[in-house]
């Protein structure tokens, strides 16, 4: 029979830290904490199995559950010195859900259940505190209704807000007993009026209504949403915890907090975190209250005079310190902790890995090596190649002159700059019109995190280093500044004000996240440090990968930038932006205008040294390494002007006859660009411009060859071949090219042919196409396009609501389709091989720094992957991962 | 050793009729005369492997062919009673191509070869004839010159009128011996000026000039798209015949002509063809002068003055009359021969199987299996079925009026309407863009082929039946009318007269192919016939086939028309169409203008009614076939206005504000409509519409289910799928719409869901999409577009210079790309019918009316195919020759 309750307590456990796919991961560690004889509240963990089965049998419980439970609850009780329901010793529990993969405020929490009019009198007996007890009850019930009942609780909050004015209350505290028992009575009547059904009072039904509400959420549209954005799958489920309570709110010797066992920002090791004294839990992480240091070092350094654990709780606070340190060797990971001081004692009520900024998770996992608690392979691992991304993004210019709008707490790094709205959906909508905004909130909520994703930078009033709006920012890479206190915000107004500043939506503000302040306007940047625990992580990474790492460069200046960054060749250099330089685009456009050949070769030999100058600048900066050069790539109308304004100035600027112009322009017009006339079609019925471009390249090519000593490593790319026999005419007509090349300057261009495979046709006729092509580049931009039969320039119209739909799990242009596009490309890789045993496979594709696609391009043994030159360094840590999983599923 | 000749001759043979890809077809049918015992001059084949051979090896001939040919020569000469290069008793051969499949008109000949000064002279002597011998040497000398060396026959043509001048002559007959010999003369002359180099000889590098002619031909660019426009491989390569010449032109007891052993247009069992007394064969082919006919029978139905074959020649006449029976008894197939008559004597000179309009192929067919010639399999084989595509459009209404413009031969059947053009250029030009044109022409060549092609219809002033013209005219199945002499046509004005009538270049006539008569403006026309031998031959067919042939239609006008032609259900109606209609595009643009989903529903539910009407009527007609129904597919812009004065005119006519209207033309605009947002996609994002759509399918199924007393076979068809679970939301949506129409209507209605496979994606993905999808229709215009990454709107631009290339060899739009989009279906069928064993598999593409694209669903076995109503009897029989042809490769 299957077990569906799993208890944990009294210095043992039926669960372990390795059934974290069973019970979620918050009750694996729990029941580890328990084995570990750490001071745990006992409790018990239904599993997620439980979950699966409730989803999969129209929501209905495992035959067996209810009398687990109750099994269960009896010893909680036990160990708790409590029996649920009972009237003289309450047993009061919490109910927290518990996913596999940690969610933080995504799922619903009820505190303080098992009260009722009984054992809240009960409760006040035995506690001697009836203020405490009254105040329990109110919070359950508010907390109930709206978890579990589903009221809005604006409701509870004017009911509480009418008692405080009745009694000229401002505090919370300065409410009495019996102020709380009368709100309680409000509470429940209000429940009544609005929901037509009685507040429950049985404790037992209080429980499963709250087991229920954790399942449910688990299907909610925010927890979907978290979902989506970090790739957990919908049939996963939750667990669901059942503890005893412990109370952070029975006076000034009770407190609750949470800390990391290092600093989640820097990677410092030392403890960091937050607590509130006389509090309950979720008064921290809700950001209401702002709570004070753990530490008395963080106290002074953030200039508070409130006191810090450290110095109010100076025994709870050591307990806490080695109970820290005993969990990070144990788990071998920075851990990130909640507890609870009940009356002087110390309970730990959670661990998990801590979220860590990237410059975080490399300091820790370069010191965890140091330490010898992990070795290279492990801190290769643990750092998530993405969240480089923040890493890698350019930093304020300390030179720049600025103007402070207003401080708060740098809750997590990086730079943004764009024009502030006040709500997420505005922040949404404006991203989607690839308008960069700065999300400006009073706090963050989980409604808010769609609005959050779409931001480059976050902005609010409360909330502490743990609080949503900072968790959430830094999971994202997003620059986030929180507890920015002495900022007004006039919703109506839509204008935030802070030192006499005001600034209105749509107005252009800087966030920086690492030094917590906020600025007017834009502030230049300056590129980022790469040295330090970067170069140390990139260096055992580079050890560890298979795969070479080239990058898609255009231009000079992106080659320098990919070389600093460890590139080691360019694979992909789309020749076709080096056109739209002012001086140029006159030339192309003439040669688009010639009547003949004759015509279009004096245009293109104007083009030609100038196009030999890109190459001779692109070779001389690779010195040697692998260098991909991709022929004329899109249609040619998008190097003429469009619509009737523009085609009246090019024609006044360079001459042209406009009719003739527009007759052209029109004459190029196509109903689907990207399936026109574009690539090697390009090249077979205008030939005259793939000559100059293979001229310009093998003189380029053989001139830096002298000068370097070697020779180049050229690779001549011809893009959208579907047919080999385009690509066979290109490839002689480029022979013939360097031929003549190579007669007048008296040295052979060395060169390798090939092609882009981005059309479904031609990865189903490799073994054909790779008889004349050395290479493959997987362009899996187009073909992601065509697989799909999706234009990526249309597709928001119906991809987003796809992905919040869960029709589609990921975004295919930002993650490659492995089960469509992937096929192609492995049915490609197989056949070109069995042709070409030695035949060189890469992708060039923007999925190149995609680490899950890196990962694709490991198991069919690519050679290398292309990416764009800030990404070259998630793409080698990518690398290096996919490497050592691939080693360790082979063993 | 390979043996590179092959001989003929003297009652025997070295080679056979099966031979025909080494020897060519009228190599091998020279030798199987020669077997027979008829009369063939002697000669031999240089085979195609040489000619292959020679191509694989630049140009250079296979070692030990001299001697073989010079040893072939020799006893061609003791046969013919000569010796080639002899001065006393000169041998002369003709040098005639002959490859794999017949290929009229396209390659070389060269007749009178041998010919030199000294070589003439012993030709006269031995004839006795001087006139002769030199009309045969400036005749050689023109034909070899214009051939072998490439020269302009303008050159020969102005001396030859130069000379007749001169003399006062008005014909070549008007000529005497010294004046040809002289004319000889000033022919070498010229070559020599224009060449520099003087004319060949030496009998044996005239030889061998003239077989590198042939070889050389083989690549000519006429012969290259005679070969694409009728699918023959590059690499077969042409047989060289060299064969003793016998002359048609030694006075009025010699003759030379053409015969089939049956009519060409009508099929008619009887003796049918031209000759010409006192000419050489290329006279009659050439269609320069009007031949007479063979029979008395068709003198007089042609109502002409001039001496049958049967009157002038009558022994001669019975021996071809007996030949020509026992070439079709022996052939088992109508025989088209040619043939000279020297001095009395009858020779063969080339036999092979008839070129025949549909009508006549049919009428053949049905004929020799009543004669026991053939079996019914074999009949059915025999009618090429895109050839009976002639016979299914429309011919003039009896009952039109019309006015004549010109009479002349009813060269090739059927009807056109179009305007005139006067070149072949100017007809590709004008069928490219979309404009309907009729060719008019003095007499076509070869040059004009690919004019012919594009054009509907054409009007030849010179030519009989046999001519050029009319030859390829049936071939291509285009309606021809050749020998209209009475017609002017002026050049420089670009205008045609005829009985005072003049008409200028872009005005509109009608060519009746069929009666030989050309019609001002255009004339009505009514559906043809479809019984006969036609049904007979249906019959047969249909017998034979396994796959199923429906049709792709939208009205119920299509399905009437289908059904005549035999469909057996619709395979695809497309509701799109539908929407378009004046009453209704106003409420679809309210539907699109809608604000909101409540918006939308309101302009849908006044669809409803008439879409359910749409149906209704489909399934009454349809009666009990199965109907496909694919929900919307287009993109909603396409039902928008697009320009600014057409946004004016709807905002004005719907109500609508323009600048609402405007605002959202420009929102639904897409880059790549191909991949944006249709199909599927928006039936989920607006789901209304397919809410609706289901509705009025499931109402109308139910209504005339009862009316017809048995339940509609319906199919409900989701376009555009690429992930199952788009498929799995649509399919449930329609499966709560079809419940609520039960519920409603006390009857639940029946129908299979299935997908369009048309993406790529879904092709891999079949395994799992068949687990929802009960069927897979195969969209191959939409899968051609994105497995070969080509848009069919834009392909235009490159396709076209692609076939003139070669580099692929069908227009994958027409015929199915089996290499690539081929195997994705292949693909799909394999693992759909994985998953549902019993899965329906079929074709809705325009590719389901082609042969070879229903040759490959036969060996896919698809259940059915599905093309327009016009097409569904080539398809019906298309498809049993590919179960008859399917069946013979298993035994």
């Amino acid at each position: 029979m299957t077990q569906w309750v799993y208890r944990f307590g009294g210095g043992k456990a039926e669960g372990r830290a390795e059934m974290r796919v069973l019970l979620g991961g918050k009750g694996a560690n729990l029941a580890e904490m328990s084995n570990l004889g750490l001071p745990v509240p006992p409790g018990f963990t239904i599993t997620t199995e439980a979950c699966t089965h409730y989803y999969k049998n129209g929501q209905s419980y495992p035959a067996g559950l209810t009398d687990e439970v109750a099994s269960a609850l009896a010893e909680v009780g036990g160990l708790a010195g409590g029996i649920f329901g009972d009237t003289s010793k309450p047993l009061l529990v919490s109910v927290r859900s518990g996913a596999r993969a940690s969610m933080p405020g995504m799922m619903d929490t009820v505190l303080n259940l098992g009260l009722n009019r009984e054992t809240v009198a009960g409760l006040a007996k035995l506690t001697g505190d009836e203020r405490f007890a009254y105040d329990a009850y109110r919070r359950f019930i508010q907390m109930y209704s709206s978890v579990v009942l589903e009221m809005d609780h604006a409701h509870f909050e004017s009911i509480l807000e009418g008692e405080k004015d009745l009694k000229g209350a401002e505090l919370d505290t300065d409410l009495e007993a019996e102020d709380l028992q009368r709100i309680a009575d409000l509470y429940k009547a209000k429940v009544k009026k609005t929901l037509g059904r009685v507040f429950p009072d049985d404790p037992h039904e209080q429980l499963w209504g709250a087991i229920g509400a954790v399942f449910g959420s688990w299907s909610g549209q925010r927890a979907k949403t978290y979902r989506r954005l970090h790739n957990i799958p919908e049939d996963w489920g939750t667990a669901v915890n059942v503890q005893a309570m412990v109370f952070g709110n029975r006076g000034p010797t009770s407190a609750t907090g949470v800390a990391f066992t290092r600093d989640p920002s820097t990677g410092e090791r030392a403890l960091y975190g937050e607590f509130l004294i006389n509090a309950q839990g979720e008064d921290v992480v809700a950001g209401i209250r702002t709570p004070q240091s753990i530490t008395r070092r963080a106290r002074e350094a953030g200039g508070s005079k409130r006191s810090s654990m450290e110095e109010a709780m100076p025994e709870s606070f050591a307990e806490l310190s080695r109970i820290a340190d005993r969990l990070e060797a144990h788990y071998r990971d920075m851990q990130d902790v909640e507890f609870t001081v009940q009356e002087g004692r110390l309970f730990m009520l959670q661990t998990r890995s801590g979220k860590r900024t990237a410059k975080a998770a490399l300091r820790t996992a370069v010191e965890m090596v140091r330490e010898g608690l992990i070795s290279e392979d492990e801190a290769v691992l643990r750092v998530d190649p993405a969240a480089l991304d923040q890493m890698l993004h350019p930093t304020l210019d300390p030179k720049a002159p600025r103007s402070v709008i207003v401080s708060g707490l740098a809750a997590s790094p990086g730079a943004a700059t764009g024009e502030i709205v006040f709500t997420a959906d505005e922040a949404e909508h404006a991203a989607s019109e690839g308008r960069d905004v700065i999300l400006v909130r009073l706090e963050t909520s989980p409604e808010d995190i769609h609005g959050m994703h779409a931001a480059r930078g976050i902005l609010t009033v409360r909330g502490g280093m743990t609080s949503h709006a900072a968790v959430v920012a830094r999971g994202m890479g997003r620059p986030c500044v929180t507890g920015a206190g002495s900022l007004k915000i006039d919703m109506e107004r839509r204008t935030m004000t802070a030192g006499g500043v005001t600034i209105g939506a749509g107005e252009t503000v800087t966030v920086d996240g690492g030094a917590g302040k906020v600025y007017r306007g834009r502030i230049p940047t300056l590129l980022p440090e790469l040295t330090g625990d970067f170069a140390t992580l990139m260096g055992w990474a580079d050890k560890k990968r298979r795969l070479k790492i080239r990058t898609n460069a255009d231009t000079p200046a992106d080659c320098r930038i990919a070389l600093t960054f460890g590139a080691e060749g360019v694979g992909l250099c789309r020749t076709e932006h080096m056109f739209f330089e002012a001086e140029r685009i006159l030339a192309v456009r003439q040669m688009i205008l010639a009547d003949d050949v004759e015509g279009r070769k004096a245009a293109l030999s104007k083009l030609l040294p100038m196009q030999r100058g890109d190459f001779t600048e692109i070779f001389r900066i690779m010195a040697g390494l692998p260098v991909t050069i991709r022929l004329l790539d899109p249609p040619l109308h998008e190097f003429l002007p469009h619509t009737q304004a523009e085609i009246a100035d090019v024609a006044a600027a360079s001459g042209a006859d406009p009719h003739k112009l527009r007759a052209r322009v029109q004459a190029l017009s196509e109903s689907n660009p990207m399936l026109g006339h574009r690539g090697c079609r390009l090249g077979i019925t205008y030939p005259e411009i793939y000559e100059m471009q293979a001229r310009a390249i093998f003189e380029a090519a053989i001139d830096i060859g002298v000068e370097l000593g070697k020779s180049v490593a050229l690779e001549v790319m011809i893009p959208l071949v579907g047919f080999k026999s385009e690509l066979d005419l290109l490839a002689e007509k480029i022979a013939q090219v360097a031929a003549a090349v190579a007669a007048e300057k008296g040295t052979a261009p060395i060169y390798a042919i090939g092609t882009m495979i981005e059309l479904p046709r031609a990865a189903l006729r490799a073994a054909d196409i790779a008889k004349t092509a050395e290479f493959f580049s997987f362009g899996t931009n187009d073909l992601t396009q065509t697989t799909l039969g999706v234009s990526r320039d249309d597709a928001g119209s119906f991809l987003n609501e796809y992905l919040a739909r869960g029709l589609i799990e990921r975004d295919p242009f930002v993650s490659l389709d492995t089960e469509g596009v992937g096929e192609l490309i492995e049915i490609a890789s197989e056949r070109g091989r069995k042709t070409r045993p030695d035949i060189k496979l890469g992708i060039c594709g923007e999925h190149g720094g995609d680490p899950d696609t890196i990962r694709f391009c490991e198991s069919v043994k690519f050679d290398y992957v292309s990416c764009s030159p800030y990404r070259v360094p998630i793409a080698r840590l990518a690398a290096a991962q996919a490497a050592l999983k691939s080693a360790r599923e082979r063993d």
